[in-house]
């Protein structure tokens, strides 16, 4: 591929692509035809026997793709991840990329679709980026096909004895829908159910997602729905889905979405693209099969935790690491220079600017993620995502910057130039994970050591909550509100008190304050509220107010799509 | 296959099924592997380039199967359908069977699942019953992106001025929830929207699936969108989709959605499965696409309309008929013994008891389903669908009252014996689409006459409502309420007085009190209130309350599903 001048629009690159039919790229990976099962000629779901059948096969190398705490308009991860995926196999590693799949919602909304960007992207975005294989469809069903049962139940003489006002089972849908954040239902008389208060969440943030991308298989799949607590009774025991006998049914309606996608990158790379939780009241990583099936099939997986290394990579490590034996080899460090401007004190509408100080000063919140990643005992490599405005001089400063750090450095194009442009990035990689030295004194750990937790699960809920934030934030202290207070003794008394954490916090600030940015220090962070999710098995902790059902803006991407006789489709990008 | 003395359940014969791979029924087809695009290794959507490849071909031969006015457990219609296609195979033609796709609420509530029944099922049954190829979550997404588009669009300013009060336009799902048929949203402050009444219906009843069923193509699916009324305006006027901009949206949700799904029955006999819209407030037949898909591709087309032919039929010719150019070549009967005994007056809980003379009172009911297929014009057989109780005797009766009539009759037993057990229904169609004679004295029109719809687009909404309630259901006159005959003078005045009728009335009666059955004279029709269809084409008059959204039992059908690891599915039926 020949570097373009100017990048063309994400569709018409995507649009121009030559894709190979998915049995193609099954068959890069060793599966055979009965291994899975096609949606269309490009995509294809493969069974869960793949797992059993290699289940003594050595894994490959595991590459987690984090980044500094982002702009609002994000550093780019996912192209990042897409793009190391097709360096590496230009360089000769058979490798694979997994990846969340988009909600429809933002895509409607702001975003207009989430599958990388330039020559980096997975395929067929139009797909993608729309219903792609049903599997969120199937969370929605599965979702509400619960709720239905809860009002019925309570409908039908409530013999468990809900507690109407105690439900905090959610609707849900995969769209940005502001009205249906607050709703009553149940209106209209007796015939039309029993009125309580409710809401709608987005898809991606119902725990059936949380609970779909952590599970092993079906019967661990029905477990864990099974303990998935819906409310509770009058005399304020929980109830679960267990007690309402809905673990059968939803499993049903699961029973194809818990099978990972197969798609490919622009550049005929296999891609995973399966589950997407949220990464404020969920772990933010794509499911665990989609993972291991990746690591048994590839040489190299490259896969993305959302947000920054405070959120994503920490959950990545604490909660889905945990719960299915993964261990990282090295993670990759996404910065940008636009993200270091913003951290050094620079407004948003001066960012294309050059200002080699405020990129200095903004090295500070990638010292703190590099931190986190040796926490882990991770080796990293910082790779910086090149926009057109970036200087040279603004790019050195930040090279040195990581030379004194001793860790490595690189500039990565994979958006203007695809795989090619981060070939120099793969290289670092695999240096890092097949045992050579990088960079002129590495403090990188060795590939080889072994993760470390920030907490054992055996603490207390406060005290695993005060590792996170101390260890990852930087925080000095913890503050529990007092309805949290009450909270952890309740959790505790409910038997809920040896899960791991996963928290709900501002990705733009280390602290719970999103305008802190840079390196907040001495901060103290503040538990408002925590919310079970027993299913997926964690407690969140949520430090403010947390978005669970987006919004539209002004002028919705929506208004801009359009498709043709031809198929020719406009205004996803 | 032999006949079995005990039929299994459906699920068990479902599943020791030899299904041939979906390119294999392609083939039969006729169909190129560009035509189509699997979905996983039994289903395939089929490209509707197709319509246009083989626009010159002459098309096969149409059969519809409609019913006397049902008992609510159904009188088998889908079972008749799918079994008269295999024989019809059987038989040396090459046959096609076009159905409509079941709902998920329903299948989670008290129908277990539908798609035939005994030896005369369409397969894969697990995943028709579920999420199928997705298109009612399609649909679903572009319903419920219309409604965040229509309240984000009065948050954001209300440019166009909408009532909220006047909002016509319901958020769906696919889901039996009653606790949705009337809610309050934008509850919340500011931040939430404007709080306004909603309801939510199942997805099924969305004026999106009667739009889909009855597009000819993409260009054509944009028009229909484009044209539906959301609600009015402070000032009373119509706000369509075109005036929020939302029609470029939805099509790209339901590019998909739009291909009709090819499937197989038991006895490899090639189905499309295609749309499900309701029989009450929408036409109630497959989509348009499918069917002519079908008529291209096949001999025999057999076909099915919801309900009895004074719904389903009377809708399939008025509205579908006359949108898509379609004429059925022949028409089948479906009627029980059991529905006959009921119409002559025997209680629900002594059905099963043998009864000559409640047999003969009810043949009364099935007389007008005849007379109505007369008044198409359509030659019609009476098939009768053979239960374990049904005695000699009985059966006997009913074929003498059809000789007496001059209507051919035969004993269909596609339940217990599939193809096989329709083979005299199939013989019967066969002579009469190709014009030998049957019966005795067959008073059947010939199968070349054209095609007599009830009433002229040009008369007025009242004299169009008029005609259906007096030649089809055989009232003595109608009555309008105030409401409606104040609605039916803004309708014209809006300009949609040209549009064909939607007739919602209770399936158990001809008139609009469901304890009225057998055939009820002198009545007088009461229509409550319309309903404006501008997208689909047609104006809904309702007789009496419809059911919308559906609620569950006591006793969900979705208790009793499971899945385990082997993926065995437990509860479908």
């Amino acid at each position: 591929m020949q570097t373009p001048t100017i990048v063309q629009d994400d569709i018409t690159i995507a649009q121009q692509a030559k894709l190979k039919p998915i049995g193609d790229i099954a068959a890069l990976l060793g599966l055979k035809e009965d291994d899975y099962e096609p949606y269309g000629h490009y995509k294809a779901k493969v069974k869960l026997d793949v797992l059993k059948r290699l289940k003594t096969k050595q894994d490959g190398k595991l590459i987690l793709v984090t980044g500094i705490s982002p702009t609002p308009a994000g550093e780019g991860k996912s192209t990042v991840t897409v793009g190391l995926g097709q360096a590496l196999n230009r360089l000769g590693r058979k490798a694979v990329v997994a990846l969340r799949e988009p909600s429809l919602g933002p895509t409607m909304g702001i975003k207009g679709g989430a599958t990388g960007g330039g020559y980096s992207q997975v395929l067929p975005m139009e797909d993608i980026n729309l219903h792609f294989t049903g599997d969120i469809h199937a969370i929605t069903a599965a979702n509400n096909a619960l709720s239905a049962l809860i009002d019925n139940h309570i409908h039908q003489g409530n013999q468990l004895g809900i507690d109407p006002r105690r439900i905090i089972w959610k609707r849900v849908l995969d769209m940005n829908d502001r009205a249906l954040r607050q709703v009553v239902v149940g209106l209209g008389g007796p015939a039309q159910g029993v009125p309580r208060q409710d809401g709608f969440d987005i898809t991606v943030a119902s725990e059936v997602m949380a609970v779909l991308c952590l599970s092993e298989d079906i019967e661990d799949l029905k477990q864990r729905l099974s303990r998935m607590v819906i409310g509770y009774t009058y005399d304020k025991q929980p109830v679960t889905v267990a007690d309402l006998k809905a673990q059968g049914a939803m499993a049903l309606l699961l029973k194809d979405a818990l099978k990972p996608n197969l798609v490919q990158t622009l550049e005929n790379t296999p891609a995973f693209i399966h589950g997407g939780p949220f990464a404020n009241i969920a772990h933010g990583c794509n499911s665990l099969v989609a993972t291991k099936m990746a690591l048994k099939l590839a040489e190299y997986t490259v896969t993305e935790a959302g947000f920054g290394a405070d959120l994503g990579a920490e959950k990545f490590i604490n909660i889905k690491s945990r719960a299915g034996g993964l261990k990282p080899d090295a993670a990759v460090i996404v910065a940008t220079v636009r993200a270091l401007k913003m951290h050094g004190g620079v407004p948003k509408d001066q960012l294309k600017a050059e200002n080699v100080e405020a990129v200095k000063k903004g090295l500070e919140n990638l010292a703190q993620h590099v931190h986190i990643m040796h926490h882990f005992r991770l080796p990293c490599v910082v790779a910086l995502n090149h926009f057109l405005h970036d200087t040279e001089t603004e790019l050195k400063v930040i090279e040195q910057w990581c030379e004194e750090q001793g860790v490595p450095f690189t500039v990565c194009r994979v958006w203007a130039e695809g795989g090619r442009g981060g070939e120099a990035l793969a290289e670092t990689v695999i240096k890092l994970v097949e045992g050579q030295q990088t960079g002129k004194e590495n403090k990188n750990p060795a590939a080889d050591e072994s993760l470390r937790f920030t907490y054992p699960l055996e603490a207390s809920i406060a005290d695993k909550i005060r590792a996170i934030a101390t260890n990852i934030y930087g925080a000095r202290d913890v503050q529990f509100s007092p309805k949290a207070q009450k909270q952890m003794e309740q959790f505790e008394m409910y038997g809920w008190g040896k899960l791991p954490i996963c928290m709900a916090k501002t990705q733009y600030s280390f602290s719970d304050a999103p305008n802190r940015l840079g390196r907040p220090t001495g901060f103290t962070l503040t538990i408002r509220e925590l919310k079970p999710s027993i299913g997926a098995g964690f407690i969140v902790a949520l430090t403010g107010d947390v978005m669970t059902m987006p919004g539209l803006p002004k002028e919705p991407a929506a208004l801009k799509m359009n498709i043709d006789n031809e198929g020719k489709v406009e205004g996803l990008f």
